[in-house]
C-alpha cells in the first residue's frame, strides 16, 4: 500500500528543498508537511535526512487521528506531533513548515511578537506574527511536541484565525507557518523571516515605529478577500 | 497592434531581473518599469508574476494618460498608478523602480529619512533619501496606488529636484526608485539599499554622525554636471 | 612510511572544506584536525594553504604526545598545539575545528558566554558556550598556543562536560568546537555561529531574554543520551 | 609602446576582480592598483567600467611622478591621485586597494577607527584602523583626490608605519588599504571588512571591549618579522 498522490510527494518534496535554498534554516533545521484530507494523512520530511539526500519516496506519511507513522522505516521529524496539531485544529491549512531561520528566532527568544510595521508584513499577515507563552514544566514532560503545536493553536484561535495570520512563534524556539498548501507554507516562512529581519532593523532605529490601520488594511486586502486585486490568474 | 521596442521591452526586461539577482526583493516584491514618451505608455512587470517566468512578451502596457491596459490580459504591477504619478510630474525620468529592500523598508517603517552620512550615498543622491508623510485614511480608501505616488511627488517637487536625488521611502511600506532609463532607475535601487544598511551600521556607531557639505557637494559635482569627471564613454 | 587512513585523511579534508563552503571563515582562517587514537597521532591543516588547494595528501600528521610533525615538509597550522590540548584532556574527541566565524568571535571579543538562549542552541550545547579567562603575558610569551588550549580545557572541565558542550570561545580570539569526528566538529562550529548570530540578535531585542531549565532540558534530551529520538538510523 | 608586464597586467586585473566575488563594493565602486617601480608608473583600473567588462589591456598606466595618463584612451579612477599620494609616500608597496565596503564604510561615516578588540585583527593590523580627519573645504576644492591620499599619508606616517598598519578609513568616505603586491592590498581590504564587522557586533555587546596588549602583539608577530612562524613556503 501507498500513500500521497505524486503530485503531494512532489510539493511537499519541493517546499523542503525551498528550506536550504533561500537560507530559512542549516543543517537538517526545519520541515515541511502537507496533508491528504480525504485520506486522513500528511507526508512529513523524516527526522534528521539531509535536504540534499531527500527524495520523494523518504517522506513520512502519518495518521491525522493518531499520529502513527503508516508506512515505511523512516521516523517523521520530531516536530511532527505539532504539525498533526494544526491540522486538526484548522481544516483549511493544507501544509506547515518549522524552521529555525534567525529573525524570526531571535524575537522567539526574546520573547516578542513581530510587530507589524509595514506593508511587507501586512500584505500576507493581517496582525503581528505573536509569540507563545512559555511551555510549563509538565508540558515539556509528556507529549511535548503535541503541546508544542497546541500551545499555537490556544494562541491563534480558530481557522479563521489561523488563515489570516499564517504564523506564529513558539517562544524560545521558532517560527511555524502554514497555510492551504506546502508551498505557500514555506512561502510565508520566508515572509515570516523577512518582515522578521526588516522589525528589528526598524526597532533599532525607532522602538516607537508603527503603522496606521487603514494602511495596513489596505494592503491586507489588496491580496486577501472578495475585492483581492493583486496577482494574475495561474496560466 | 504591439507596443514597446524590442530595445524598451528587453531593458525593462533585464532591470527586473535586477531585482532578485541583487538580492533586492524576494519572491515577487518588486517591479521596474520604463516609458516611452513618444508613444505616451509606458511598460511594466505584471501583478504576482515570478522574476524567473517573466518574458519581454509578459510587460504590461499601460497608457500614461488613463492609467489603462492598453493591451493583453495579464494585469499591471499593483504599483502600477504610483509609477504613472512619476512619469507625470517628472518629464526627465524613463524608468521606475519599486522594491521592499530590508534596510531601505526598515527606514521607511522607522519613518526616518536616510541620512546623508558619506561620500557613497552623495556620489548620487543630492540629499537625504526622504520619507514621506503617512496616508490619510482618505488616501487608503479611494486611488490608493495613486495616491502613494502623488504624496511622494509632492515631497520630492520639481523634475529637477526629482533628478538630483532620485529615490524616496513611502511610509510604512518601501522605496521607490527612478532613473533616466530603466536600468539607471534599478541602480539607484541598488545604491539606495546600499546606503541604508551603511546608514543604519552608522547610526548604530555614533547616532550624531554627520557629513561636511562640501565633502558631499564635491563628490556629488564629481558625477554629476557640467564639471563631472567621473567614469569613461560607453564604447 | 604514511599516516592516516584514506577515511581519516578523507573526512579531515572534507571537514576543512566545509569552512570556506559555509562562509564560517575567509580567507585561510580556520583549521580542522582528525585524530587516530590507536596510532596516537592527529591530521590537521597545514598552515597558510588554500582552502581551494588543499588535498588529502597534504594534511600534516602531527605526534599526540609530543606535537612534533611525523611526515612531510609542510607546517601544520598555527593552533595545532590547542587542537593536541584537547585531544590530551578529551579522551572521546574525535575531532576539533577552529575558525574565525564572524558572530562567535564578536562574543569573544566581547569578553561574554554565548547565553543559551532558545531550543537550537540546547539541541546541540548543553549550557551557554563559554568564553575562557583572558591568558596572562606569561602565557602568551611561552608555548602561547597550547596555553590557548590548556585555558579552554580549563574552562570546560572533563570529557563528560566537553561531550555535552562541545564548543568554547578563547578570549579576544575566538571559537573551537570538537565533536567524535572532524565532521561533527566543523557542525558544531556552524551551530555554534548560528547560535551565537541567534543570541546577539535576541539581546539587541530583549537583553534581559531567557529560556526555562525544562524547556532547554527537554530538547537537549531530544538528540542526547539514552532517551533521544532525533534522526534515522545511517542507511 | 606599452606599458606593465603581462604578470603586473594579470596580478592587478585579478585583484580587481576579487572585489565583487568578495562582496567588497557594489556596482563600480572600488578600484586595485599595482606600481612598476622601476618603471615609475602604476597600472589602475579605469574609471566606472564594470568588473564583468575589464581586461588586462584596459587598466591605465599612470606617471607616478606627474599623475598624468601614459598611454590610451581610458580615464583612470577617479581615485587614481590618492593612489599615486600612497606610491609616493611609502616605498616599500606594491599595490593599493579602495572600496566601499558596508562595515568598513560604517566606521569612516561615524568618524571612529576600527577598534584592535580581537586576534583576527592583531594577526593583520598592528593597531586600529585609523580613520583621518575631515578634509577642508579648501582641500576639497582643490585637488580632492591628492588630498585625499596625503591626509591619510598625514594620519599614517612612515613606511614602516604603513607596512605595520597597512589600512586606514577616510572620513565620511570608506577604506583604503595597500601591500607589497596588489593582491596583498586587496587581501588587507577583505580583512579590513570582516574586522569592521566584527567590531560593529562587539560593540553592540559590550562597548568597552577590549584586548590586552601582550595578546595583540603575540598575534601579530606569529605573522610579522623575524621570529614569524605562520604559514608555508609557496610550491
Amino acid at each position: 500500500m501507498s500513500y500521497g498522490s505524486n503530485e503531494l510527494r512532489q510539493a511537499v518534496l519541493r517546499a523542503n528543498q525551498v528550506i536550504p535554498e533561500t537560507g530559512l534554516a542549516q543543517l537538517t533545521w526545519g520541515n515541511v508537511s502537507g496533508i491528504d484530507r480525504d485520506g486522513g494523512y500528511y507526508l512529513i520530511k523524516p527526522s534528521g535526512v539531509a535536504y540534499a539526500d531527500l527524495t520523494a519516496g523518504d517522506l513520512v506519511p502519518v495518521d491525522l487521528a493518531t499520529g502513527k507513522v503508516l508506512d515505511g522505516d523512516l521516523r517523521p521529524s520530531v516536530d511532527s506531533e505539532s504539525h498533526r496539531a494544526f491540522y486538526l485544529a484548522w481544516p483549511s491549512i493544507g501544509g506547515v513548515t518549522h524552521t529555525h531561520s534567525t529573525n524570526a528566532v531571535a524575537f522567539a527568544q526574546a520573547g516578542l511578537d513581530i510587530p507589524l510595521l509595514g506593508t511587507t508584513h501586512a500584505d500576507t499577515f493581517a496582525g503581528p506574527v505573536p509569540v507563545s507563552r512559555g511551555l510549563t514544566a509538565e508540558e515539556c514532560a509528556t507529549d511535548y511536541e503535541l503541546n508544542t503545536g497546541r500551545v499555537l493553536v490556544e494562541l491563534i484561535g480558530d481557522d479563521e484565525a489561523a488563515m489570516a495570520t499564517p504564523a506564529a512563534l513558539v517562544a524560545n524556539h521558532g517560527p511555524f507557518t502554514w497555510g492551504v498548501t506546502p508551498g505557500k507554507s514555506v512561502e510565508h516562512g520566508i515572509i515570516c523571516e523577512a518582515v522578521a529581519e526588516m522589525a528589528l532593523k526598524t526597532l533599532a532605529l525607532n522602538p516607537a515605529a508603527a503603522i496606521p490601520d487603514h494602511l495596513a488594511e489596505r494592503h491586507f486586502k489588496r491580496k486577501h478577500g472578495p475585492g483581492a486585486y493583486y496577482g494574475n490568474p495561474k496560466p
